[in-house]
Parts: C-alpha cells; structure tokens; sequence
C-alpha cells in the first residue's frame, strides 16, 4: 500500500474507534520494524530526534515500515523543507514535528509538505508513491492532497501563540512528556498539578482546534498519571528501552535460575 | 583493556566461581553492545551463524565491545581462517565454531588461531591488541600465546569422533540446543529424554576433556529442563528476542491501559 | 507474504501456465527492487556473483523484495552453508547454485538449505520467516520443508556427472549462456550448432529429472537463437543492462533534440 | 583533473559551442556514475533533492565524479554553508540551488561558495583539489576564485526580487520545469501557454543577464514544447527514470518474445 | 566514563597545568581515535566541517572516543539544535562551533546545549550518557548542567559584538588561524602583524571573559609565529595531514633506499 | 585507464627499469587511495587479510583507485572463486594471494583469475573494464587474456611443492617477511642468517622462475637487513602505519613546542 493510503487510513483510524497503540524506533534494525509490526502496533515512529539514526538510516527504516504497510512517522525536530520532504518520499505516512510553539512554525510545516498551491513542496515522481513516474503527474497531485499526517509535539510551559491556534490545520498534537515536566520544573514528575494542568489545557486545545490528541509515556502505567485526558492515540517507550526492558529480565532471571 | 586480557580474564572465570551469564548480540547497533555491559552480562556473543549481521556489522560490535572491555565472542560457522582472523584483530575474546564434529575441524580451529609454532594464523601487528605495532612483535606474540578462547559448539545427535577427543585443546564446550534437539527428532523439546540423554554425554564428554561446559537457552526457565549439568556459563536468548519480548509487553500493557 | 510461500507460490508457477519473466538485480538500491516489481516482472533474482553487492547489500535487497512480497532469488557462486543460510533467513526465495557440474555440490546444496533430517542446515528462528519465533519451533520446521527453492545453472561443455543425476532433486536447471558459449569455445554465439546442441542437451536433461527450464538472455531476442527449448522462465539482462539501455537512448534523443 | 579545472572547461563549454546535455543521478550506485560518463554526457547532476541519497552517498558519487573526470554539480535546496561546502569540497563542480526566488538567496550562495574577500566560504586544504595541503594555500586560493559554477534553479510562477537582477552574478539559470508547471497551475502542461510564456520570460532575464539557460525535461521530445528558448544546457531525465525504462522494455519485450 | 565526567576532566585541565595537546579527526576510521587516544593526545576534535564525514561517520567517531574514555569534541558549523543534540548524545565532550561572531549566536549555542531552565535543549535517557534510561531523569539533568564543554572558534578580522562579549560563558575561545589569515588578507602567514595582532586581542577578549584560549596550527613549530599568547590547548594537524606526512617519508624513504 | 591496462602497464615496469615502490592501504578511506597516488608510490595494495575491511570496503577502495589510474592490488587469504572475482571486477589490478605453500594452490588461483580456455573465471561484462557490455563479448575476452597480476606470498620456513614450480606462472613471488621470520622462529629479526637465508632461496626460486621478486619491509631502513636479494618492488608499511608514525611526531613535536 502506497504511504498516501497508509496516511489516510491513519488519519481514519485517529478519528474514531479504540485509540490507537504506537512506539518510537530509534534502533538502526528493520528488525525493530518487523517487530513492531508483527506485534500489532497500530503505527510507530522513527525518532529523528532522540536516538543514533543518521540520515540513512532514517530513510531505510522508512522505506521498509512502507514496504510492510505499516503506518510510520517520522519524528524531527528539523525546519529544512528539503529533509522534510525526503523523509515523505521515503514513505513516511507522517510528520511530527517537536516543539511546536508558534502559529508561523506551523505554516511552515504545512508548506513544506503541500504542493501548489496549498503549499511549497517541490514536486517529483521519483519515489515509490508516485510509482517512479509510473503514475501521471495531475493523478499524483490529486492523491496527495492530504498527505501526509502532521502532528505537532507540544512540550513546553507555554507558546508563542495561543494553544487552538498553533495546532489549526494539523492532525494531531502530540504531548512530549518528558520536556514538558523538565520544562514545567517537574522532571518527570507527571502526576504532578502543574504537569496534569498542562496536558488538560492541551487536550482542551485539541479538542477546540479539532485536531486528535496522542501522548508519549514511558510505560503504560504511566498513562494514568496524566490526568482525564481523552488520547486517541499513545507513544509508549522504544524499541531502545523495550530493549532494555528485555534484556533486565533476561539477566535478572538468568541469575536466579543459576543461583 | 586488550582483547587479549579480556580472553584471560574470561578463562579464569569460566574455570572456577559463580557460572557465568551472557547472550548473543543480533542487532546491527552498538546500543545493544551498550546494554548488554550496563546490565552486567558477563560475556556476549556475537551471532555471526544466525543474523542479519554482514562482515562490517560483526567487526564492529566486536570493536565496540573491546573499547567497553566487554568481553564478546563471536559464533561462526565459517572455516576461513582468514575471517577468523580478521574477527580476532577487531577483538574478539574468542570464537565460537558451530557444529564442531570432527577433530579434524578442532586441529584446523586451533591452527587457525594460535600463531606459529602453534598454529598457522598470520601475524600482524596492525590492530588495536598490538597497539597497532606500539607493542615490539616478540613481545606481542608472547602475550598472545593463549588468547583467544576456542569454544565448541556441538549440537549433533552423533560426531565423527569420539566427543573427548574433538573438544581436547578448546576452552569449553557449548550446546547448541535447538539445533540438537532438531537433529535429535525433538524439535525444542529440551526436556526430552533424548535431548537430555545427549546433553549429560556431552556434559561427561566436557568434564574428561577439562573444558567447561555452556549452552543456549531461549529463556532462564528452560535451563532446568536440560537436567542437571553443571554449567559454566550459559547463553540465554539474544538482543533479537529481548527486543520482541520488551516490545510484546509494552503493546499489552498499552492495550490494557487504554481498554 | 512470508518467504516460504513466496517460495511456494513460485514452485507452482514453474510447474505450469505461462513461462515467466526475471531479471538480475546488480545495482546497490532498493529502488531497483521496487521497479521490478512494480513492471511487472514475476521474480527477481540478486545477483551475488557478477557484481558490486557485497553481503549487507546482497541481504538488504532480499528483505526488501520479502517485505514486498517479490518472489527473489540470489544467484550465488558460494558453497559455505552459512552465508547459504543467512540470505535464505534474510528472505531469499530461492538459491541459483552458479556452474554446478556435480551429483555431490547438490548434495551439499541440498544439505545446506534443509533442516535435519532432510539436511544438515541449521536452525533458528529468529529471522521474518519464522516471525522472531513468534511461530513454534515445530510449526515452523513443518513449514519450511519445501523451502528454498533450488536452481542449479549449467554453464560448462561438460559436467563431471551425467547432467539428469546432478538436477535430481533441485527445482530448475539453468542455463549461464555466457559462460556456456565461452565454454564452448563460441562466445557470445548463441545460434552456434555448439551452443544450441548444449542447450538442447541441458533442455532434455531437465525435462528427463522433471525439473523447469530457465536461461538468462541479455535481451528478449536472444531468446530465439537458442533453438526450440521450452523455457520455464527466463532471466533478461539486469538492471544494470536496462539502466545502460536506457541512458544510452537519453543521450542519443537529447544530442537528435539539440541538433 | 581537479575539480576546479572541471567547472573551468564546464563553464567555457557553457558559454559557447553545441549545448550540452546531462541527466540526474539518484541512485545509491557508483555505476551510474561510470556510465552517464561512458555513454558521452556532458555532466550529471547529483539530486540531493528528490531523491533517498542521503549525505554520505551525495559525497561518494561527487567524489566518483570527480576521480572520473566527469564534471558534477549537485542539485539541492540546502542553504547551510556548511553543507554546501563539504558538497564542493568532496569534487562537486557546481552547485545548483533549487527554488531560488530573491538576491538575497543568491547573495548567500555566492556568499557561502566564496573565500574571503569575496564571501565567506571557510578555507580548507584537506581534500582532493587543494592536494590534501600539497598545493600552498595561497595558490589553492588563486585557483579556486572562479569556482564552483553556481546555478540558480527558477520555478515558480513569480519570485521576489526582479529575474534579471536575481540571475546576475550566477554561471546558469536553470528552469525546473515540474515544479514550475506545478506552481502555474498547469502540472506536466509544458506546452501550455503559461508555462511556455513563463520559460520565455526566464530565458530573456538570462541573456540579460549573460548567464546560461538551462532546463529539465522528462525526455528529449519534450523540449520542442517549451517553445523557442535557446538553452545551453539541458537535463534529461535521471538515471532512475532511465532503468525505469530499461526495464520496462525488457518486460514487454520477454513477455512478447515468449507468447 | 561518561561523556558529562569527560567533560568535567577536560574542563578542570583547561583551567590549570600544563597545556593540552589534541588534534583533528578527519578519517571515515576508527583506527584513527584508537591512535589519537594511545600516542597521548589529550583530546581530539571530530571535524565536522573540513572532511567527507558525514553525519553517521560522525556519530560512530564520537561514540567510539566515548567508549575509550578519550574526550573528544566535535567542530561543527551547524547551528541546529537537533544535530547539536545528537552529537552530544553521542559521546561528544564537547562543541566547537565555527566562526563565531555574535552573541546572539553564542546565545543559540548555549540554548541548545543545556536543559531547561538553562537552555531549551531536549532532554532524553535514550543515550549512554543516561545509561539508556538506567539513571533516573532529576539526577541525570543534575549531572548534566555543565555538560558540554562550549568552544567558539574566532577566525574573522571583526566580530559584531565584541570579543569578549561573545565569549562569556563559553569555556574556550578557539582560534581558527588559517580563516583568520585568510580574512585578514594573510593567507598563511601566521607571523605577519595583522594576524599576530589579532591573535593577541582573541588573546586578551578570552583573558577578559575567563576563558581558556586554544588555536589550531598545521605544524608544531608554527606556534612560536603566533606570538606570545598562552594557549591552554592547541589542535595541530590532524590525522589526515599525519596521514600524508608519514606516507609522504615512507615514499621517499624507501626512493633513497632502493636507489 | 581500465583495470586490464593498469594490469599491462604495471607487468611491464616490474620487468625492467627502476624498482617500484608501494604501500598497503588498510584504512576504509577514500583518502588514503588519493594519497598514495598524490605522493607518487607505484602502486598501492589493499590489504583483505590485516585490516578491517569488509568487502564493501575492499571493493570501493578498489574502485577508486582504478577511477584514478593508480595500479592497486588486493592482497587475500581467500581461495573463493566468487570473491577474487568480485575483486578483479571491481578494478584490482591484481590478486596477491598469502601464503602460497604448493602448485596446487597456484593452479586453483590462475584457474579462478583466468577465463576459459586457460581457467574457469565465470565470464561477465557487468563492470568497468567491460565499459558495462560496452564492449563487444569477444574483445573483452581478447583484451583480457593477461589479466590480472598474480602474485604468491611466500612467507613459510618450507612449501609444500619446491618453490621454483610452485612461482611459475605467477607474475611476481612477494616476501611476507614478519609471518616469515615467526615461522622460521626469529620474529621480526630480519637480519638473522634464518631469515636472510631463506629470502635468498626465495630470490633464487623466484629468477629461476622467471618471475619478478617484491617484500614487504616495515620501513625502508630495513631493506638493507634482507640482504642482497634483488627486489623489483618492494611495498613498505602501510597507511595505517604511516598515520601512527606522523601522529606520533605531531604529539612530540607539540609537547616540546609547549614545554
């Protein structure tokens, strides 16, 4: 399946029906994304951000999540219209763009990834979505009307512009946890009154812009912490720290079984 | 610390005290290498046999592993005595041969990894346990007298030769079980007659030889099928399944947390 | 589609209905993979002996073509089991044994890609087709009987067993042309009486083991030349050949357009 | 021969004689690059634009170029001089800035491809073109004041400063016609009024302002559509287009070649 | 060690003994850290701005001195925070950002280098530095708030604040002397009054804001040109221009001999 | 130049004229080739057997050299058909296989370097030196006859057959003095009458097979301890050696300019 159509089922799917499941890649393994995917994660992505990926390997895993009809963003903190725009050719269902604070940021991420004339993305058919040219330039145009996916990450105490305005015309915002806390002076503290206000005036925010709301937390049980907030969809750890995770119980147990 | 002293060190502890615990590194990245040493596995092992890892891959989590003192094999069905070689100079503590059958096969191990008059590997100095030639030759190849470890894989129903013999002269012999139990007509069943049967004869073989005994196991729990041979060290799952068994329980947790 | 029923589904359609369509895969980029499934072509084949691809490339374009549910194979010249086993786990379809010539190097082939007691290859389930043992260890053996697909090419005068003994056993028999007619003292003359007579030959010896026919041309014209066999498939040119094709008639329009 | 020498001959050959012809390079292969050099282009541009190169394979085919004597320059939207230089460095003969709109994009530009005094591009020896510091530095500085070409691309429907005034001081003007035909609103339609009155307006601002006009088009047939232009230059197609076709004849070939 | 107490050690030698030597990384190759570190530099700097490195060469660079326990800086002109961050999850000791000459740009850097409430850099436990979420968030942003060394590299005739303005709160000021020369109009002379001249007022700014001063020559004897300043540390070379000197004596050398 | 003339041309020098002077390249850089060609050694060898380069990086080095003109061999343990061809087809100009003991060893290497009716080198014309099938199927063939180089180490205290027949056919016997002088038990001791001794045998064999005689020597100083033998080249250290020496000087010479 193209990464339009995986876009567009995405964007369905975040708007009704169960929330939606989903973790960071960072490791530099298309086993991570095999696994991700035959585990049923609704969708998963690459951390552009916070992990050892170069470019090269950002696209590959891309490339494969694509390959696999899997539902992959791709997390970035970059502004450059020319790394935004390989990262969707590569097959990245979305983009979710960190630290959002300013309604101009916003516009520039929505330009970057429109073509003519909603936007400034230059235009090619050199990538398997437009089947290598092998789809007529007008119908590719058509079909990538609203593709792909943008989630803006909000994680600081406050923004520039006023929170429902920031996050018109996105799919999704996306709470960043950790630098929200670090930022709030409550690192990692997040059933604290300060960090739980904040994520309830950003799930109002949402909800007033109409835009799904997601979350990233570092396990499950830490969703509950968050307050009342309705998510759509949830980041949980990494394929880094499930790595981790795994490996503690393997040594953990070894030592006892040996004991 | 040189390869060479971490191959030291890992015989004296395979040799007497509290069995040793380690796993085998599957994954393309140097995070796993990281993980594996702050979670106080004792060894790692290379997969060199059942990966996607190519010729770079495998140099350079060997080469990582050497920089963190970590000490790491690598597990190889190859007979090249060249590739064995090049695994050693990026320092490996010491090689894993794969379905070690004959003695023959041990003779050629040993040749290929001992220098002359030992054996019959080529000597330079161009590599990070010379100090790339900072160590005078004479001195290096003193110090290089015993190192690396030599490990046997036997994971046959029967061999050539009689299992005494073929493992004379190694540092341990290790069970590969899955494939035992396969050519065994028990496919992972570990607690089967024959597979125990085999694994005791394989634990008496190691004990008349004076090498130590180690073995694969998917998980801790499965070690006390095995029945009950004392052994040195075990090898439980690989970076691989602790990545599936950490992102398994995250996408359960996840569902769970949000029903 | 896992790599086992690419395998499958392949054995089927060599057996009957229209002949197939491949081509070799020479070029280091998945886009490559990509095209050729997109035109249409029925396989592929990675060419792991007449080009630039060392192993990580040879595997990474195996796992793009499983995790685009293309039947591929690798055209191998290699005899070491283990690198036999990694580009089958990597998702290789089939192996295409280059100048096979003895009862005994199938053998070993056929040794080395089943698992006991059919052959000797060792088992592991910690690659895609065997879901990073998600699937048991009994279901996946069960499964994986039929897999790889074996191809032996013949591409000698003269073989040192009599050419219906060698292809007992193996999927299909094909025919190197360029080293046959090299061979053969005729380079390049497909329409030579020595090369259509050692066609012919290689053709009856086939159909005599009950295995399919295949050959490679360099271009679908070629194909004529070689007499009346009855192919099975064919392997036209490469990508690296329709890359050539395909410049060369850019430049000569461009300097015709410029005039 | 140096790069510098390559955008010497590159830019005399541009004011004069036949014009040229050259393609794109998108693929990860440095046989790509042997060919577009063996079949007889004039140059090539690396797409660090609409492609899946990432940096280090940017760098690995301007170097290929460059060591084959084939004059290279790199298409990209990139305005980090940082990038920018290691491109020039590593052998790119000529940089083309996509989507440039204003002088004062091409101020930086020149400004960052520039040494002091005449921009502000940071002086290194470390490479190929200064000998890896085995030419003086001030002869390395005399040497490189007319280097590298600089090429601005135009398309969109208007920019910000003046054409003529954003042209000056640049080596070509170059039309990418995709995204010009995209932004008129006029997507493929080379031959629409519009866009021939557009590409007409670009190539008087070029001649007014003495620099080469060059353009992209899909194929040769297509130029006659962009009306009378006079181009010194044109770039047809991309190595991915052209294995495209490659393979698409071979396809329809085989498959009629076997009915 | 980690990174941060890498750092930790560089700073307090900065501050007092005797001066440090280090030098350039510019080699795709881990060999070249491995020496760096055992011929006792006391640091080197990857450059990330004069070299074919690119971002993934950088990182492994970086992660490789880390793993050694050799502090090592990265030289970057790049002013986006996200592969600032990157570098520094890397293993990287510390920043040194070319071509310093504002304090609003100082100000970019010390933002991006340091958590809230210091800076707006992103915080993850995703890296060794965090041991991989091993170390709990408040105590790793504790350890982390000197963390990393700041250098900016001087190499402008003027700057557009003043020197010494620019220069609070970073911890060093580093000269780059052949921009410097050649801004200067000098290119190369080091001994001339304008560039000693300058040196001197780098000098006396980096005295006045309590920096250390550091500066980069080719060769050893070349620091006596620079005048009386007092360098806490100095780069001289790097291995690319170790490279070519020591082949460059091996060619003659062997010449002499042979004749 | 194509691979086949580097071929030629270098065959010719070792036949008559001044003794040619060479180094291992053992670096995966680019650079190092770049180098090696700049300072004017004659040819240059990759070295497969001490170093860590994988096959990807073998072969790139390879193909830079020979984009270059820069005559480089490729010095290997393997005896594998499929790689010294890989190898051959990337551009070496000849195979430098170690340890060369007995004709057998000898015939299997022309064998697999030569194409039929003189060997069994699987023929293609998917490379450079085939201009990619630019060249006609028969000339290739024809321009080929004498291609590669083939060089035998010799570097045992005996061989297996007697040393003048084991030489004949090959086009040069080159001495590996360090693993010579450990198996003669004198390691490194090149002046020892053992060592001197055997190297005169060695010269012997090598005139009265008609073929040229080379050595390695760490630096040129140590020729003269070989004795009288009559070297047509000699190939000294490496660039990995000559980046430690050139180091080594730079961190001297800076810690006296400082003191």
């Amino acid at each position: 399946m193209a990464a339009g159509s995986l876009a567009t089922r995405l964007r369905e799917r975040l708007r009704g029906g169960p929330p939606l499941v989903g973790t960071f890649v960072k490791l530099p393994a298309l086993e991570s994304v095999d696994l991700v995917r035959s585990l049923g994660f609704d969708l998963a992505v690459v951390d552009g951000e916070h992990s050892q990926l170069d470019e090269g390997a950002i696209l590959s895993l891309l490339r494969h999540g694509a390959a696999l009809d899997l539902p992959m963003l791709v997390r970035t903190s970059t502004r450059d219209a020319g790394s935004l725009n390989r990262m969707i050719e590569a097959g990245a269902a979305g983009i979710q763009l960190s630290t959002l604070r300013a309604c101009a940021e916003r516009d520039a991420l929505v330009s970057a990834t429109r073509y003519a004339p909603d936007g400034t993305r230059s235009v090619s058919l050199a990538h398997p979505a437009a089947d290598y040219s092998g789809i007529p330039l007008a119908q590719y145009l058509e079909r990538s009307k609203e593709f792909p996916l943008l989630v803006g990450q909000i994680e600081t105490a406050s923004t520039i512009d006023p929170l429902p305005e920031i996050l018109r015309g996105l799919d999704a915002a996306f709470i960043g946890t950790t630098d929200l806390s670090v930022d709030l002076g409550r690192p990692g503290m997040l059933d604290d009154a300060r960090v739980t206000g904040r994520v309830s005036e950003i799930a109002t925010a949402a909800s007033s812009a109409g835009v799904a709301l997601g979350a990233w937390v570092a396990s499950a049980d830490a969703l509950a912490k968050l307050g009342d907030a309705r998510f759509r969809y949830v980041l949980v750890g990494s394929d880094l720290q499930a790595l981790r995770a795994g490996l503690s119980m393997v040594a953990s147990a070894a030592r006892k079984a040996l004991a």
